[in-house]
């Protein structure tokens, strides 16, 4: 999806952008992994992994539960952008293809919406290693989520 | 796939499950999450992850990156118990369904092969959450694996 | 997903055998395939699929699409089994593993709920040729379907 | 992937159109369905289907099953393209999305690649629904490709 496709997005909750964050801030797994939430748009959220021996898997790359972890909330926050007020998101199933190795200084996650719909709403996950200035294609999904009523 | 199914399947290499357990305490990340190998059966592997606040998402769950990280190995492990000497495993794709909220005093996931070949490997993915003596399906996948030649 | 684990299910509405069958009747596709219902059960349903050339890919062995239309419709009824009356089913997504040549007399789709939710279930999807007596899985899957109101 | 992305491919054998429309030719289930190749571009394939009752579901609109057809068709022959000669095309595994009813004059089915290996490729998936000149996604999804050496 391009950035103009994006631009068919907006937010329906003036609050969304305030919602990711404070949601985000409670999950204590990306505070675990040290995960950065680096972009917010309509429809599109970001997250950045910097590299750590703590995250690996046995050959020194990064340990595909990182990529996931952090395709997942990227993804399920760029839907979690188009809810309405007063509900919450919940990832229903994602896929995920690692197509090459998950190395460099960081790892940086990109959710997309494709189709937003009332109930459901289908992503577009893509994960870039990124060393210096060079960035490599290193996973590409797709996620369902779910907007269900926001918790008491 | 049941017990008896399992049966059909022997290791090839009389060492796989040292290399397993090798291989398991080289990943960074599951020392990080603080899972727990619990179980090497040819074409079958199971891995515990105990709760902590660290492993959640915004509502105090298990977080789906560290239900996916369990599994991914979990499943990389069993394919990997029938692959023959100086190979070594990568995760082509996998495709996780969140059934239920992955909670409990500790996740329990659970690899098992449903087809082996000499160059790609298949693997059911479930994943339950256990608290007591109850264990509730919270995740159900699929996996395909490759073998490759070990790095020297 | 064991014999005895089905029989957790049982049909929620005593019309759920007719309505399957009155639906199956109305896919057209499964008529232009020349498809079978061969089994109705609660939460199981399964689907043949006999061989044709008017079937196949480039090889001579079915056609993955082919595959794909009776195990989607065999998941998509087996969940249909455990919805209430006025409702229908729509396929949210699938995914299917071919892991071997699709080829035999016919083709037996399998398809098992492995939950059952209010909105959402989960069914597990096998697909196996059959050549004589002997059954050979050639792909493995899974379906997340969503329980609609029916249409007037 | 946009088609700017797509100028990255290029045949990596001459004759690769015509290898993929002989091996089209030769699908029987594309001609039992209907279904027109529309377009082959290296890393890029379409094919559409017209409608007709023949290719329904329970409520009129496209199976999932014909959808699933020209869409594992068109990525295969997508990654087909830039395979070299004397090899040929397997699909490992596939997932869509189905995000909105299939519905239309016809389906147009777009395969394109998104990571070419040796052994493996990757290819995003789209279905649209073509109403006169609206275009409308109807499925959203991944596949796994496996290049192979030519059968004699």
């Amino acid at each position: 999806m391009s950035r103009t496709a994006m631009s068919q997005h907006t937010f329906r909750d003036p609050g969304a952008e305030a919602r990711v964050r404070a949601s985000f801030a409670h999950q204590g797994l990306m505070a675990t992994l040290g995960a950065d939430l680096i972009l917010i748009a309509p429809g599109r959220v970001e997250i950045a992994l910097p590299y750590r021996p703590a995250l690996t898997q046995q050959n020194g790359y990064f340990h595909a539960g990182g990529t996931a972890a952090i395709a997942d909330s990227a993804g399920g926050y760029a839907g979690f952008t188009l809810f309405p007020a007063n509900t919450d998101v919940l990832t229903v199933e994602f896929k995920l293809n690692l197509v090459a190795p998950a190395e460099g200084d960081r790892l940086v996650a990109v959710g997309e919406v494709i189709r937003a719909g009332r109930t459901l709403t289908v992503c577009d996950l893509k994960v870039y290693g990124e060393r210096g200035d060079r960035r490599t294609l290193c996973a590409a999904g797709m996620q369902t989520l779910i907007c269900v009523p926001e918790r008491p």
